[in-house]
């Protein structure tokens, strides 16, 4: 029996998600009845390949296996298993323990199975286990035969050659999908290009373009621009998201369309096209990828709407359906209709959205409301684009309910956006953040941590001062390898609403042009070293070694990622208010840590270094200072000179 | 999108268990993209149907759908579910909430819907709906007609009639398998039969028609049997398992087959098969239903070695292969080659020994070590007996690791034998008892627990006495519906081992006649009171509910298991030396308890009624007396009247 099978996503429907450089340990149960020993094999290709290779596995307890499968290719892998009772290897073992009276029987027997394997096999295997049949039919005293047959070259050259009796096979191949290794880490930051130009100004592309070496100071590596195409003037918002649009007002850049074009034009006062393939080559050029926002809605003046009004539903009176959550109405948006007759080419032409931005050097897209049209859309459009292009990088922005957040994943999404801007205590980031960094979940859900956006500023950012948007910034970057910040608000610690008890900015960027100008005071400085720790950490560039540590103040969160000898242990205070202080108790088994040797703990913030004994240490953090320690933990000390360190 | 499905054994592999009267709650995620409504429907019929009855489901919270699908019959039920995005649904929900203005097109888009749908509708149906049609097409005043369609008739008629565009079929059908009550709920005696008789002869098949009174009325509903077919000479084994037999020594029942016959043949010294008939009808006229021990092994002297030893694996000296487990030979004992080359015929004469007893009348078998046996063999012969059978029970004697346990009950065994026996601290009782009272587990494992078997004397009984005997007899009757006892060594409380360190018993009936006479103090009494409990309270007959409760003492355990009003709280003192007091905390919440009302509890060995305020009571129990208390608790005090139980 082969069963119990990790990772494998709702029984194999989906695939579990790697990135490339990844060695996944791959587990089944495997038994049969009676007791005699099994062997096992991992059966794996790369979905170029059609030959399937072969890894043996390896028995733990309790009748687990386990192999590893090194994942070095974008792509699918696809794997399964074959596993049979191995009467070879019974008897190998058995025959040691065999009374004296019973082993010239058992010769016999092995003999029978060493003969049979020479039979099919070639070359020095033939030779070798030829030499096997003759040791045995020999001479020699039987104590000399049991004690050649012993080998473990034997053992070796029956586990090529045997005959697999009876093997099962898993029914099925199971998949793997290897993205590149910025779909499992990486830092966002969000900027409205058409804020990015002087004061007074309609930003523009070459604006962005300026603002790079910032942001690559700043240690991000996805800059995301919210879309950049015409807007469309019919039913505009107003600023504030007012209902009538005044005569200057620029509008929402989801307002997708105009006389000027559709999803494949530019905003004419962003730039050209070819201002747009100079700033992805730019960003590429210092380790930035461009992201782009893909929001599949047309405003009432989009292209589409003239040209293909069989794409939108339209009511008995003839007009369009817009969008609309009754009594709203959202009239500068028409929802496209993707159960319409002409499914077929309208779910073409969004495809060949991806694809048009993908031909001018696009390799991200967030997705906007994935979850507002239908799913089997999703699960065919990335598959689709995804076959001939696995190096693209897909956001889902569904901020919706847990079950479609998570079916979205599995559908083919490599990122996804998460309910970590409205958990803030301890007790929630704890719940949370177990549930989506372990399997089953984190086998096809990566969380990407993003503390605001344009749409959300929450009520903690609101009332927490720079202290709050430090704490989040911590938590975001360290509890996940992908986090992102809307930028410009964010390390200007912006936190007013438009109104008491809404998430929505005052004067929000959405509706008109913001320009920052120049700060007194903002994180800039400490996004940059926090980024810098994350790429000087690999424990940080992954969530599934995550661990909460207990600690005796509940606003005081305690964590630890490790990877390989990298281990980093995070304590946050939570409280932007507060000074607070308390102990932290270390689970020193998950940190390799032994309870009876000092370990040297490097605060990466600070610079400091402290030694640190057993499990029990105290800390007191200044939400005004700094809310966070990272420590970079000092494991196994070996040696007289490890102890260098400590002088 | 439909997923997780409940209950769904293995991705829908193998069936889920009830028994017969249970009824089953069926649950799935079920969910689309956007705002709309969806409806859903189970699908379900009974194997012996091909059409399928609808169920609509019901919404629960975090888009999990639910519906209830009592099972009246035997055998098995498949069951699958459809749903869609329901408009009609959606347009009716809303239209309450439209904008004035927006009616009149919005009763255009209904009228369509259900003009569409009485098109397809039948009789009285369609002149409903055609009846709405008219009203929506008449002259009343707009927000008359609004209030004339909001009617509920209407969604009932839209239910029926509407088209399900786009539904979603889940793909495939699950299953559950229903049982006979008894396979969910049992007491099993176990005795040999050739120790019912009197001192210095072997007992008979009459002997043991002779204890059925005794035997029911200490409350058993099983009577299992060990093997009772003819015993082999060859290598017999003697008393306490010596190797060499003497003259007289019976043999061991487990070494089937002699010169008078095989699986289908009785033990010449028992009865006649008369006598057996006899047997199993007195039995059932107490409400007893005999178990009969199915071993496939062979002595050397079954008359299948001579007819068939195409049967059994020769070795390379002409010899047949006996059981061993190197060093350890087992001479008296000749395994079945399961995947001998005449295999076919070889599982066909095994499925037909199933067959044959159940001819005599026999409905339970209790299988010995299923799990040195072919795991498919199990698979295929449990469907083939059933499918004509489905009264049916097999219990799997599978004492060996726990994935293999749990296959043999996936594929078919409708009960099996667990590790209660050395479950003996809080600690493990509590964490077993967790792991296989609940899904997924519950779903298709349904445990039996036997403090003792004539194979396993534990530890627990051989140093604590008559106190360790009451407490295992209790845990066993209260954590699981299903237990049993070797009866005659249990109640007499024999704890003495073959040598120590041995779970074999001294003098153990395997291998010799034991004539267990009178005694001036056992256990049958308490016995029956227990068995008379788990009869009275509907509670102890299942064991989905079973709840552990927190106690401040580590030897005191604390559980309850409900079903409807009935709630059952069991209190056991688990050191069979020393009296154990201190407090157990109830989970008010689980027990539907008020905390600021008093309850009565009705301690049901000893008839006391107390009455308890709150989560905390204190408890003392010393297991010289009794080690154990059984409440039934009367809970939600309603009235006045109520309280006169107080009085």
């Amino acid at each position: 029996m082969i069963e119990g099978i990790a990772p494998c996503v709702d029984g194999g429907r989906f695939a579990a998600k790697r990135v490339v450089g990844d060695v996944v340990t791959i587990e089944a149960d495997i038994f049969a009845d009676g007791h005699d020993l099994i062997s096992a094999v991992l059966l794996h290709r790369h979905e170029s390949e059609t030959a399937q290779s072969e890894t043996r596995m390896t028995a733990l307890v309790n009748d687990r296996w386990r192999a590893e499968l090194p994942v070095d290719r974008l792509g699918f892998f696809y794997f399964t298993f074959e596993a049979w009772i191995d009467h070879f290897l019974t008897w190998h073992r058995d025959l040691k323990k065999r009374a004296e009276a019973d082993l010239e029987v058992q010769l016999r027997i092995g003999l029978e199975m060493i003969r049979s394997a020479a039979g099919g096999a070639k070359d020095r295997d033939r030779k070798r286990l030829e030499h096997y049949v003759a040791v045995i039919e020999g001479d020699d005293e039987i104590q000399d035969k049991v004690h050649d047959v012993a080998s473990e070259e034997l053992v070796r050259l029956m586990e090529r050659n045997a005959e697999r009796k009876f093997a099962t096979s898993y029914a099925g191949e199971l998949a793997i999908e290897v993205d590149p290794r910025r779909a499992g880490f990486s830092a966002w930051y969000e900027l409205f290009p058409r804020s990015a130009g002087a004061e007074g100004k309609h930003g523009t592309l070459r604006d962005v373009e300026a603002q790079l070496p910032r942001i690559a100071k700043m240690g991000f590596d996805v800059l995301y621009l919210p879309p950049i195409h015409p807007i469309g003037a019919t039913f505009r918002k107003g600023r504030n998201n007012s209902v009538a649009a005044e005569e200057n007002d620029v509008g929402s850049p989801w307002a997708i369309g105009g006389k000027e074009g559709g999803h494949k034009a530019l905003h004419p006062d962003l730039g050209t096209m070819d201002d747009f393939r100079r700033l992805v080559d730019a960003a590429r050029s210092r380790g930035i990828e461009l992201a782009m926002d893909i929001a599949f809605q047309a405003s009432p003046d989009h292209p589409y709407v003239a040209e293909h009004a069989e794409w939108f539903q339209t009511r008995p009176d003839g007009t369009i359906q817009y969008a609309e959550n009754p009594p709203k109405k959202y009239q500068d948006i028409y929802p496209f209709h993707f159960e319409s007759d002409a499914w077929a080419d309208l779910w073409k032409e969004l495809c060949d959205i991806f694809r048009f931005w993908i031909d001018k050097g696009v390799r991200i897209f967030r997705v906007d409301n994935p979850h507002t049209k239908p799913l089997p859309f999703w699960h065919w459009v990335i598959r689709t684009v995804k076959k001939h292009r696995p190096d693209v990088i897909f956001l889902a922005e569904a901020f919706t309910r847990p079950k479609i957040m998570y079916w979205l994943a599995k559908a083919g999404f490599s990122q996804s956006y998460t309910y970590f801007a409205w958990r803030n205590t301890k007790y929630e980031l704890t719940k949370y953040f177990e549930e989506i960094t372990k399997p089953p979940v984190s086998d096809f859900f990566r969380p990407n941590a993003w503390p605001n956006t344009p749409d959300i500023l929450p009520e903690y950012l609101q009332y927490g001062g720079k202290p709050a948007f430090t704490i989040r910034l911590m938590l975001a970057a360290t509890l996940s390898a992908n986090y992102g910040i809307y930028g410009p608000a964010f390390e200007r610690f912006v936190g007013s609403p438009r109104e008491a008890g809404s998430e929505e900015y005052l004067d929000s960027e959405k509706y008109e042009i913001r320009n920052w100008g120049p700060t007194d005071d903002d994180l800039t400085e400490l996004i940059a070293v926090v980024n810098r720790i994350r790429r000087d950490n690999p424990a940080l560039q992954q969530n599934l070694t995550l661990q909460f540590h207990e600690t005796s103040n509940d606003d005081i969160l305690c964590y630890s990622k490790s990877a390989g000898s990298d281990v980093v242990l995070t304590i946050v205070n939570v409280d932007p208010h507060n000074t607070q202080a308390g102990y932290v108790d270390l689970d020193l088994a998950v940190l390799d840590l032994d309870a009876n040797q000092p370990f040297q703990v490097h605060e990466l913030l600070s610079g400091a270094r402290y030694t640190w004994h057993g499990p029990r240490n105290y800390v007191s953090l200044n939400p005004h200072v700094v809310p966070a320690h990272i420590f970079r933990i000092r494991r196994k000390v070996r040696s007289e000179r490890d102890f260098e360190y400590f002088l």
